[in-house]
């Protein structure tokens, strides 16, 4: 979590539209410039908070916050390794989504939105050939980059070997696929693999699935948005696995 | 399907991005105007046919054409009770898609690409509240605004009473629901009816359906972008009947 203390730099963050889990105002603090920020952040749908001056002090760790700070998610990139640490007892089979150049930023965002809520525990990009964590990331994951970890690799091929050793298995989404995406066994600890806009699996990261399965599409338009491909395949293996949750009351 | 005929009319409709199904040329046409039209049409993906020039005479219906025709399709557009028509015998059973209020042409673009992978037979949308069949939308479906019958209703819960008479069950998505997606009878002709970006279904709307059902997200964002949910429900009702379509292999 990072803090961003006085008017200056919460106000930089929220014109760059930097995601912001809230914004914590000092009681009885006045001024133009300060509801000029409380504005913005509502209109950005930034939680803001008024609390007593000595609780924000102990949040900012200084006293020289001006009245406000707001707090960041810490970079959400995550490292691999992390991704694969063995799973608490009890808890699902590991899942992952690797992409494998999703370029299109409201794409990646949707998938992390999409992962996070299918249970995944993270999402694995590449460092070339992929959508950057940016703002329009953030936006189109609504919030959820900022819970989902997604860690860069340099390699996703070499990336795929250690999630093999890992005990994962590797799905590829092609549409040249023989077996559908309902017919395989989704109950293992499982990387989907989903491949760019328009341009699918690179060769080296498709020979490196343990298998393919395809959606089954019809009629003159076959490919789905890689966005609703992961959903289609994410939602499966929540059916597969269970998919007996429901709903807890407390959403927003 | 409608034609175009002659330099101007040609470029106009590529310039406007809209969406043509392909561009005749009659061999021996030469000058730069038409080269530029061939290059524009093959930077948008319009394919590009040389023909004789008796053909494009015929095709064009005229010999007015300078050398040039494209075909664009029809309004996509459509009549609501075109689409409760009685499906031939042994087909599936229908498959429509109701929006109540998608406002972002986006996500109404990839809904009727998904909608048409699905195997849906259209989509209805309310003339209010709703995003306009525009090229923003064309250009999301991937094309598939040209294939599947988008219908435009005043009134979206009378159209909703209208399906019912003619045999279609309406089944909402809504995130409060108990019983999951996949626990739904989805063998039956099914209407799928979603609600607006982060508004839901509008209570006239939800009351109208024989059943709610939920996609079983976890987590602190729970809500699905409203293409990635029709993806998920769409797709089970693939799998629920029989979705063992193999993908051709004329894909392109």
């Amino acid at each position: 979590m990072d803090r961003l203390t006085g008017i200056h730099a919460v106000r930089e963050a929220l014109e760059a539209n930097r995601p912001l889990d809230s914004l914590m105002v000092a009681k009885g603090t006045h001024g133009n410039r300060v509801e000029e920020l409380v504005r913005l952040a509502r209109k950005l749908d930034v939680p803001v908070r008024f609390e007593e001056r000595i609780q924000v002090d102990r949040a900012a760790g200084t006293r020289e916050h001006q009245g406000v700070v707001a707090f960041a998610s810490s970079s959400p990139a995550t490292s691999f390794y992390d991704l694969l640490k063995p799973r608490p007892e009890g808890s699902a089979p590991g899942l992952l989504v690797l992409l494998d150049g999703v370029e299109d930023p409201q794409n990646l965002g949707a998938i992390v939105r999409t992962s996070l809520a299918a249970g995944a525990q993270g999402v694995v990009i590449p460092e070339r050939r992929a959508a950057g964590l940016t703002e329009t990331v953030a936006r189109a994951s609504a919030g959820a980059l900022s819970h989902l970890p997604v860690a860069r690799v340099t390699n996703l091929s070499r990336a795929m070997e250690e999630m093999k050793e890992a005990g994962y298995w590797l799905v590829g989404l092609d549409e040249r696929a023989e077996q559908l995406h309902t017919e395989a066994d989704f109950k293992v600890p499982l990387g989907i693999v989903l491949g760019g806009e328009g341009k699918g699996l690179h060769a080296l990261v498709r020979e490196r699935c343990d298998f393919l399965v395809s959606i089954p599409t019809t009629g003159p338009v076959r490919a789905l948005n890689v966005s609703v491909a992961a959903g289609v395949v994410l939602f499966e293996v929540v059916r597969q696995r269970g998919g007996t949750r429901k709903p807890s009351t407390d959403e927003h």
